[in-house]
């Protein structure tokens, strides 16, 4: 029998990537129930045809409410406010709930964190099986690095679209590299280097946000020392990379019990580690 | 005869990596004269030995004023504020002066624009050949895609001591692609992002400066456009390579007429550019 | 009044891309006239439907000479067999031909060569707009550099299911470097390093083909000198900017006289090199 | 009291930057006792003032039967011959023996293997602390990417006076990557790409030798797979960096029991991994 998924944020660039990937079954038992977006053009229309392949059966609508009660799994890449928003309701409902969203602020994020005390929540800036490999291999080779004097920086490129910076997925490779460290990676984050700002603190990790034509995203973690630099590098040729990788987490999630869950979580039996 | 060089900023890296190419006859045709510096704990020292290499038969001091009125030309990788601060003397003794400090400010740059008057000057950024060649490649590329929806941005990386951000050099490249689209750097010029910037604007330059271990200085100008990704890179491997072009700047520019140069006009002989 | 263009090759990734650009119009003012490919299991079919768009009411067809002699352009990505087959029929017919098939040997080109005395015909290993003007800032770079140390690389990156290497396109940079450098890239090309080859000789081009995933298309050329490493580097993102490139020479060739044009003449107009 | 160093190869690049790194102290514990090299012009030298530092009060021989014998550790980075001759009288000496040489032919290892059946012998393509730390990251990342479609090639850089291709480090971080796969890197081994290969088979590990100016040593191991890259790179700034790992390396492998270790050994209570 296959797992019901919706998905939040249907008519965006992840969301049609996502119908696309069901549709095509580039992940196996998996069946779309419902589409929702907000655009007033796209109401109505079918989610297949409007995401540029076949007829999907499924109409796209703006109301949640609709088919989230009775779905499995909830797959969301809206916006940091439209998330917050229907955490309440989706934790009502107890449907499993993947979010891609990127750029909560804490308030957004505690609002995620309360659903997921009564519905499973794979909460992930980046679905993809090698950034969570790469973020894995961070955070070990910091591990192995750490106190012997290695400056770590981020370096991440996006289209020109994107709104937010760093990107979440570089916000999670820089926690990798801080865990490995045992530093808090709020007081060690500084995005972007203006002026004078002197002298390289040890206790920094540098963050870089490029923007540009039409880039899926690039990540690097580098690791620079005395004569040596070591770069950790993941670069996405393809969205449906991220689709992929957040069908199967939908579809590792779907009847979890209610807690938050990172992709490592999910990854854990794909990827082993 | 030779041209007689004083190195302003002796004791600093780059004022060692030239004492050492001099003594080495990297460049020929140059002797040294002067090493001026004002670290406390050089004073008195045969500027050879401090920099690494065989005695130079000439001390290290503080006084500009004991060896540079007879000097042909001044090397000055001092500091924006001693370069500032030297700018009225130079232009009295009328000694041809090469500048590679970096981080004036427009006061600064205002003084040695003023000194340019009366004694000729070479300022960049950067003296390296491969840096001079790239800037000229990238005013090219720029002038091509002009108008054709190609994003810039400037990415460069240098070691955690490096106290100015971005570098003179990272500045230069983005001048060169600035001309080439025919903008004023200062309204195109960002660096860094952070938070929610929203959409990149078309008009705009990123500026990205990454700091770590010892990493002597890597620059890139991206061209991101729809389906594709123009990137235009230097990597000094060794600080000789500016050294050696800053000594070749001082023997074309001793003797020169007042004026204000850059490295593109003393590399017109060496690239053919 | 349009003008009128055969694929051939219409069910390659290039065939299928061309028909899609045509179709959403892209580049304007072309028309699909025809599409050939000899896979049989394709014969009859829409073309659009084949390529993943809207119906474009032509049929996929395996007989070139029903459609070529009354097109104004035939794109040709078929094979290099294919391509030298047709040359004199493409000839007698006196249809203009752009070329982007790679892999022709000596007798192959010849046969193409011999054509364009009778039509005129597009030959270039890579239409993208950004790779054209990458060659043009090579070979002004090795001209600069001609005579001063720089050793010459070339990396390539392509998909697992490409068939030759080097890539048509690292050929045509290595011939820019090699045309600014003066030198024969027959003599100095240099396929991968294995073994004991002994210390690299400074009249020589190594070109590295690597192979894996689905990497559209990297390119890059090196000039590592003493002190430092330039790169010039181009990524495709979307096989669409080599269709886009390939339509705007359709549209530039038909009705110009019969010769053996490059890119470099197409994009003339475009680029302004 | 200080471990006995005797360097063989002493007037090549890592043999002067090992020499210099021992009388820096910059890595502590161990005395110079030997500098052992065939250069005819260099015999009788201080190997100090050789190096380019102070006088070490060593002279530079071609005998290694000299001071051999009494040391606690040789150091070799000669060649491969000198390497395989050297090996029946250090395990009759009975001396700890540190090989950064590469380019060793099976009979070449083979007697490498005999001799570390009477003394301790460490034998590295690479003694840097990053260099080992990526193998050990590149072993675990093709551990989860194992049978999951991910091809698999490395690509290495240096300057243009090295004679062996591919690098000895290479082949390490391609056996890495063979071992986290479970294949045999001999069956899987291709050392660049020319002519018509065909497609990529998947059980094959593409190595790419580039050659140019005075770069140190970069490597890169890339797993390339369906819409993503992952690359783990290195990249030696400094030739110190080999000098440091090996002078550590000699440290922990004096006194050793006899065996043939790896840097992975030596690295284990370094690096923690």
């Amino acid at each position: 029998m296959s797992v019901k998924v919706v998905i939040q944020g249907a008519c965006g660039r992840m969301g049609k990537a996502l119908i696309r990937c069901i549709l095509e079954e580039k992940v196996q038992g998996l069946e779309l129930v419902g589409a929702v977006d907000r655009r007033e053009a796209e109401q109505g229309k079918d989610a297949g045809v409007m995401a540029g392949c076949k007829a999907a059966g499924v109409n796209v609508t703006n109301r949640l409410e609709e088919v989230g009660p009775d779905a499995d799994v909830i797959i969301d890449f809206s916006s940091h406010t439209a998330t917050a928003g229907n955490a309440p309701h989706i934790a009502e409902w107890g449907t499993a709930w993947v979010i891609g969203t990127t750029g909560l602020n804490e308030e957004e994020q505690a609002a995620v964190h309360a659903a997921a005390e009564k519905t499973p929540v794979v909460l992930s800036g980046n679905m993809s099986m090698g950034i969570n490999l790469l973020c894995h291999l961070v955070e070990l080779g910091a591990q192995s690095l750490k106190g012997k004097g290695y400056d770590v920086e981020v370096l991440e490129s996006h289209h020109n679209q994107k709104k937010d910076s760093p990107s979440g997925t570089a916000l999670m490779l820089g926690q990798a590299a801080a865990d490995g460290y045992g530093w808090d990676l709020k007081e060690a984050q500084v995005d972007g280097r203006s002026g004078m700002p002197g002298e390289r603190p040890e206790k920094e990790i540098g963050f870089h946000a490029i923007r540009g034509g039409d880039i899926v995203g690039d990540h690097t973690v580098m690791f620079a020392g005395v004569g040596e630099l070591l770069e950790l590098s993941h670069r996405a040729t393809s969205r449906d990379v991220f689709a992929i990788g957040a069908l199967q987490a939908a579809l590792w999630v779907a009847g979890k019990e209610a807690r938050l869950y990172t992709m490592k979580d999910a990854m854990k039996y794909v990827l082993g580690i």
